[in-house]
Order: C-alpha cells, then sequence, then structure tokens
C-alpha cells in the first residue's frame, strides 16, 4: 500500500516561502538541463471549450527528469479565465512527485499554483544573478499581480535592489501593489504612469504581463539594463517590441525551444527582426559558464522565461525535504 | 480553498468493482468518441533511465475531455519493471478528476493503476457486445495476469459465457489462475498448454499478453470467431500474427491514430500485410452504427484495443458519482 504525504497550499507557504534556497534549487535545475541528460518531454495541453459549463479553458501538464534528484515532478495546471466571474480563482491545479527510482507517488502537493509562483520568481532572480550588474539597485516591475511581487522580492534577493518602480495598465492597481509592496521589502517602491519614464535610470527591468502587444520599447532601454521578461508562455502573447533584439547585446532564453515557440523570440522571429535559425545561448549555459553571460557594464541582456519542467521538478523536490523536515503534512495510505 | 475527495484504492474496489455499469460508462465514452468533439491530445510520455538508482522506467499521462462530462481525468500512469525485485508493484499511479466548468481538482483518486483496470476489462466488454456473436459461450483467454481474470469477468457480463480455457507462457501459472477464476466466476475454466487447442472451438479470444511476438496465429482462427488483443500499448509489443487481417472479415481499433503506432495494426503495416493508409473502423463508429459490426455468424471479427483517455475520464467520472452516492472518501481542504 503506496504511502505518500500531502501538503496543502497554507502549509506549502510556511515551509517553502520565496528564499535563498529556492532560487538555488533554480539555479542548479538549469544547470542540470545544460549539462545533464535531463527528459524534457512536450507540455501536453489540453484545451476546455466554453460549452462545457463554463467560459472555457485549458490544462497544461509539464514534467522533467533531472538527473541527481530522487525524484521528478508532473504538474498539472488549469487556467480557466471565466473563474473570476464565480468567485473562483482562474490559475490552480497541483503538483505530483514520484520517485525516480520506483515511479512511486511519493507527495501529493496541493500547491493551487502556489510551487510555480515561487519557481517562476525564483527563475527571475536566477536571471538576474548571471545577467544584471552586481550593483544593480534600481529595478522596474511591468504589471501588478502576483508575479510583479514576487519578482521585485526575488530581485532583493540576489541584488542590492533600494528603489522599485511599478508600472500597470491600470494606475490604481499600480499604486495599490507599489504600497503593499514598499511595506512588504522596506524599500521605496513608486507606481509610475509612463512605461518610458518608468525605465529610465532602471538597472533591472522585469516584465510580468498578459500582455498580447509589446509594453516594453526598444529605444526606452538604456546601456547597462538588465530585462527579464517572464509573462509571455503562450503563442499569443508578447511584451517585449521585437526591436528589442536589435538593441540587445545578449538574448539569453530558459528553453529555446520553447522561447522559439512561446517566447518573445516566437515574436521577434514573426516580426523578421531575427532569422528563424539564429542561435542564442540558454540560461543553463551561461550559470554552467559553457556561454558568456554580461560582458560589460554597459551592455544590455536579455532573459526570456517560459517556464520549464526542471524548475517544477526542482521546486516539488526542495518541497518534500523541506516537509521531511518540518514533520508537515499528512500522510496517506493509498 | 478549494475542497477535494480523496478516494484510496480499497475505498475504490469497493464502490467501483467491475460490472455492468462500468461496461455502460465506457462504451458511452467510446461513443462520444466518434459523435462528439471529444478533445484527446497525444500522450504524455517520459522516460526515466537506469541511471536513477532503479532499474528505469516510464510515466504516461493520459487526459480526454468529453462533451457531457462534467469532469475529465488526467491519468499518470507509471511502470517501472524492476519494481517486483524490491517488493513493489512494477504498475502503479492515480487518477487526478476535474472539473470541465471551472479546471478545479474535484478527486484524487489514488488507484495505483485499478481503475485502469477496470476501464481496459470493460472496453473488452465493450468490442465482444458488439462484435462477436450473441450466443457465444466459450471464451479462450491468453495470458495469466489481472487482465486475463479480469477480461474474462468482462465477458461473462455481456454474454453467455459457460466454459473458459487459458493459455499461458508459464503453465503453473496458466493452472492456478484457471482454478481461482473457475471459482470466482462458477464456470469451469482450463488451462490449455497448446494455442491452438486453446482457440479450436471458441467463440470469443482475448489476447492479454505483454507479448512481443505473436502469439496467436492465423491459421488457428475458426469462421465465427472474435478475437479483442488488449495487451500491446507500446510500440514493441505485438500479439496477433500479421496475418490475421488476411483472414479476419473485420478489424476494429479503439482510436485507428494508436494502433496504427502502439497496437497490433502496427506491425501488420511493418510486416507489409497492411497498407499502412488502409482505412478501418474505430469502435465508437460500430457502437454508433456509423459503420458495420458483426454482419455473419461465421465472420472472423478483431478488435485492438491500445486504451484511451476517454476510457479514464469516463470511468473516474463514475468514481465521482459512485464516491457521492456512498459517502466515501476523505474530503480534504487544499
Amino acid at each position: 500500500m503506496p504511502r505518500m504525504t500531502i501538503l496543502t497550499e497554507a502549509e506549502l507557504r510556511r515551509i517553502l516561502p520565496l528564499d535563498r534556497d529556492a532560487t538555488t534549487c533554480v539555479e542548479d535545475a538549469f544547470l542540470a538541463l545544460a549539462t545533464c541528460p535531463v527528459a524534457m518531454p512536450p507540455i501536453l495541453r489540453l484545451d476546455i471549450p466554453d460549452h462545457a459549463g463554463g467560459s472555457g479553458g485549458e490544462v497544461d501538464v509539464k514534467t522533467a527528469y533531472v538527473p541527481g534528484l530522487d525524484g521528478f515532478a508532473i504538474k498539472i495546471s488549469p487556467g480557466f479565465f471565466g473563474n473570476p466571474a464565480l468567485g473562483l480563482p482562474s490559475v490552480n491545479g497541483l503538483m505530483v512527485l514520484l520517485s525516480s527510482r520506483t515511479g512511486l507517488v511519493e507527495c501529493l502537493l496541493l500547491d493551487n499554483g502556489y510551487l510555480t509562483d515561487v519557481r517562476t520568481a525564483a527563475a527571475g532572480a536566477v536571471a538576474a544573478r548571471h545577467l544584471s550588474r552586481p550593483d544593480s539597485a534600481v529595478a522596474t516591475i511591468f504589471g501588478a499581480g502576483v508575479q510583479a511581487a514576487l519578482q521585485l522580492e526575488a530581485l532583493t534577493l540576489v541584488r542590492p535592489i533600494r528603489e522599485a518602480r511599478l508600472w500597470a495598465r491600470q494606475p490604481e492597481r499600480a499604486a495599490a501593489t507599489a504600497a503593499r509592496l514598499s511595506d512588504w521589502l522596506g524599500i521605496p517602491v513608486h507606481a509610475v504612469a509612463d512605461g518610458r519614464a518608468a525605465v529610465a535610470g532602471a538597472d533591472i527591468v522585469v516584465t510580468t504581463t498578459p500582455a498580447e502587444r509589446p509594453i516594453l520599447m526598444a529605444d526606452w532601454l538604456e546601456p547597462g539594463q538588465h530585462v527579464t521578461a517572464m509573462g509571455s508562455d503562450a503563442e499569443h502573447k508578447n511584451e517585449l517590441d521585437p526591436a528589442v533584439f536589435d538593441r540587445a547585446i545578449l538574448y539569453v532564453a530558459d528553453s529555446l525551444k520553447q522561447t522559439r515557440r512561446l517566447g518573445e523570440l516566437h515574436h521577434a522571429i514573426s516580426a523578421g527582426a531575427v532569422a528563424a535559425d539564429r542561435d542564442f545561448p540558454e540560461l543553463g549555459a551561461v550559470i554552467a559558464g559553457q556561454a558568456a553571460g554580461r560582458t560589460a557594464p554597459d551592455a544590455i541582456t536579455v532573459c526570456d522565461l517560459t517556464g520549464t519542467g526542471v524548475q517544477d521538478t526542482a521546486i516539488a523536490t526542495l518541497a518534500r525535504s523541506r516537509a521531511l523536515a518540518a514533520g508537515a503534512g499528512t500522510i496517506f495510505d493509498a
């Protein structure tokens, strides 16, 4: 009778906040992706039509096996965008952690998407650690949602951020989120109504929106800036002006296979700004020292994050070890 | 806070035995596959190499949305074939049932593969109901595992089976399984050492083995027989002599897309016995009356089952309604 540990979102929030260990485990996952025979099959995607009684939705299933980790995660991520009208969250889901040795289910991580939030923010920290200037002090965030807050928090773990700006389509939301973040992080966070003004003088810019048209223009960028675009994880999403590719000295993908299909690179290729077969380094190769990262203080760097199964496996494995250490969770005999 | 119901294998065995409802729900699922815009993406497959500390394994993830059902299942099926040496089952896993309306997780079905066993056997009953002679009384089973027993039991639900024969590679295992089944089903079940002799005079033959070379020869078949081959669910598995296609008046696939790649059809095409582009009906079309089933008492019919996501969604939905009716399961707030 297999014995598994069930962890709820509340338990996971308690034992696994966004912290340095979380960024390190995600960094190690990207390193493995570049240096080990990781198995990461294409995402399984199911579309539910709106005649199912709701407004329709989609489910992504991601997985990856990372050599050296004794477990691997299978993540089920539903997104039903009519849910808020029903008083329900649009994104939820869970992760299942299985043993790499036996395939037995070890943990059910009923996180409602929380671990995805953490591993996504952690990837932003990893990108900043390897691509931004070490003295980066001013951060600009596009967006006012969960990732806007978490990405800023993630930057504070790896760079001496002392000031932040926040731009969002809805100014009131931007102001509210800025005030909350200022309070939470203990640094001044200002809502800025004009995107160009928000970017001027920043050291790091992170875009975290579901935009379908560019919100960050190429001619706003200044020497020495690093940009992380993490909003796009689907074909129709696009945050960066394709001309950014003419300005960026260095473009880095989390997974080139994915960013060619789902990320900012996809739109730059479609717009004719980048040749379809042009090669770019991946974040793991930069971490491993196989590819150059930032080579000069005045370089403009861009990291395109679409989200990878190795991050899920990494964070799920960390969740299990934290749960063991804390004695958290409910043991269940199936 | 999403509220879900967790059901263990023991609870599922109690509330959802292989019965007529189970075969009907699987029949309805095949009907939907033929008549509704079912969404059934390709199987997600992850291979775990043996250097993970065990003997290696594989995980399949299947899903399907069936219009009219208010839930859909995502099934995680690991197979680690070195597990028996560790005292563990080689196949296990679980199903997650989500709402078609909101994507919220409604049930965790910790079935260790039990529901797959039931829905697979139910498909055998459906095939027999639509393709075998109504007066079929003698059944022959190839194999001595879980499916050997369940497929025979399934036949007894839909045909007046009064005698069965059982062939398996290991004669002692065949004898033990035959004795157990005879006791369980209350009909004579004989272990037969010679495959040809086991088939002679049978009305229905079901192959349930993991064979990689044909175990059922074309020249053993007699007019009026129906064959269901359900063992092959992977490229390298093969139970039927490709020449069976020359003898069968009617070949029916559960999913033609799958049997061309994973089933007996795949091997018949490779062997040159069948043209790669030859068209065949699917089981759902036969159920719907869109394609002819058995047209004469002396026809030889063959049904090739590889296992489909619609069966998983159907059985998971039935499990939920049974659990509700029985008040079974543990409620969990995630």
